[in-house]
């Protein structure tokens, strides 16, 4: 097996060739702003391309490829599931609820936009994503898509993380943010890919079981970054949880521990993948290069 | 032909009957207060019951009856349309939007909730909308829903409603935002109903240019009402489109040539029923409803 660092650095490269051929797609899927209303879709631009790692389109299409996918459907996807984490990041930083300047070292959407355009515009890319999801003729992807993003899955976590911030809470608590919060789009991803491209029900379980702890591990690893990185390498306000009193890992277990959890959920990721008889070498190198990143 | 009246008698028994059917339904579907995030479920459930004429599911369910659909999947259309439609008000109520502190007589969400779990409320209430939708099995119906409710549809009016506040308009901007705004997904709810039940395009193409016209004189009515009615008949504060400046028929026209386009309107959402060899009744009684309501 390779070093961890030479595993992320394949990660890497595949992400950066992904996202240029994503980025592409996102292009061919926004609509213009020369039509009208021009300024939503210019937001709604501006943050779709305000950078990012397309770490989302990179597991649908990881998962797609890996499962002997084929067809246009995966770009669909692929810029559905990055238009529903804008989505979600546009929302999150709006001054009611994280109230954050800078995401990605650029103004958040309603700094540069204001408020009613910023609620607007992640609105519009949520809906746009449902219409490229329906657009690939899956109506079950775009079921479990739904389910994952909804209540019981991200947009719960995102509450639930808002209603705790400066409250004490557990592990459990923590668990449930985290999970909701960041793993659950990320199973999404690996979910719809592998749907998309025909996987049985059993190969799905073991990448769904994957996503989970690679999805813990991001958000891990994020609040650990958000303590010892400072804004520049961040891209978005350094040391923001410990300021807004938010249920983190580092909070509550400290870095040491917060770092030996994360590196837990980079194995069983790993032997999550056991037993596919597929190549899963892009997603092994995805799970070493989401614990070692430094941004 | 029976009196205009007579004719919006049977719509409002009809849309009474659906009502009760629909929110029995609605709370199924509806995840439950009890379940984590609780607040935010409640919030849900709360703009979800806050009255309403239910007129989407309504236009969902006659469609879909009418051209002899069968099972489930109409229940499930019925209330996804209704959340888009909640989701929409709940998002357009927001202080940075329209600023409204009342909503069918009751406080808006933001105002019971705080703005945060208000702006999340609509999202949990779009996005579970279209798993409802994804259970239908119909991926098309999905993908033309989505269309006729972003950029290029109901939140492309919404925007250009907002931003042309305050602001000369002309009939062509007026007729815009109308279409878009209100008239998109009434447009929807029709499509998706026929679609449902296995329609001709033909007989589609006829019920979209019904509902468009039904739209458009729905929104025109609303526009008109919002002058000549008080707080307590609506329910929400009258007098706040002049209030605000915002661009609508009687405000360019007048009051009496805002009524009789919404006559003609009537009359051409008749006219687009020729040709459809089922029975139209409902539709037909649903246009005369729109036109004579009071609130």
């Amino acid at each position: 097996m390779q070093s961890i660092e030479k595993e992320a650095a394949i990660a890497q490269e595949y992400l950066a060739k992904v996202s240029v051929e994503a980025e592409r797609k996102f292009d061919v899927y926004l609509p213009s702003e020369k039509d009208r209303p021009c300024r939503l879709h210019e937001a709604m631009r501006y943050s779709m391309f305000a950078g990012g790692k397309r770490l989302r389109p990179a597991l649908v299409k990881s998962t797609f490829d890996m499962f002997g996918g084929k067809g246009e459907s995966v770009w669909l996807a692929m810029s559905a599931l990055e238009m529903l984490h804008t989505f979600s990041l546009i929302h999150d930083d709006l001054p009611c609820v994280d109230n954050d300047d800078f995401r990605r070292g650029k103004l958040t959407s309603h700094k540069k936009f204001g408020e009613a355009t910023a609620v607007m515009a992640g609105d519009a890319l949520c809906v746009l994503a449902f219409e490229l999801m329906g657009k690939t003729g899956n109506a079950q992807a775009i079921e479990i898509l739904a389910h994952l993003l909804g209540t019981f899955g991200m947009i719960g976590g995102e509450m639930t993380d808002i209603e705790c911030e400066g409250k004490p809470v557990d592990l459990e608590i923590v668990d449930y943010i985290h999970y909701h919060k960041t793993a659950a789009l990320i199973e999404a991803s690996l979910q719809v890919g592998a749907m998309l491209a025909g996987a049985s029900d059993a190969d799905i379980q073991k990448i769904r079981n994957y996503g989970r702890s690679i999805g813990l591990a991001f958000q891990i690893v994020d609040d650990i970054l958000d303590i010892v990185s400072t804004t520049e390498e961040l891209g978005k306000d350094a040391g923001s949880d410990v300021e807004k009193g938010k249920a983190t890992y580092p909070a509550l277990v400290g870095l040491d521990k917060s770092r030996e959890k994360a590196k837990e959920l980079y194995e069983e990721s790993i032997r999550a993948l056991d037993g596919l008889s597929c190549d899963t070498g892009i997603l092994r190198a995805i799970a070493a290069f989401i614990i070692t990143r430094v941004n």
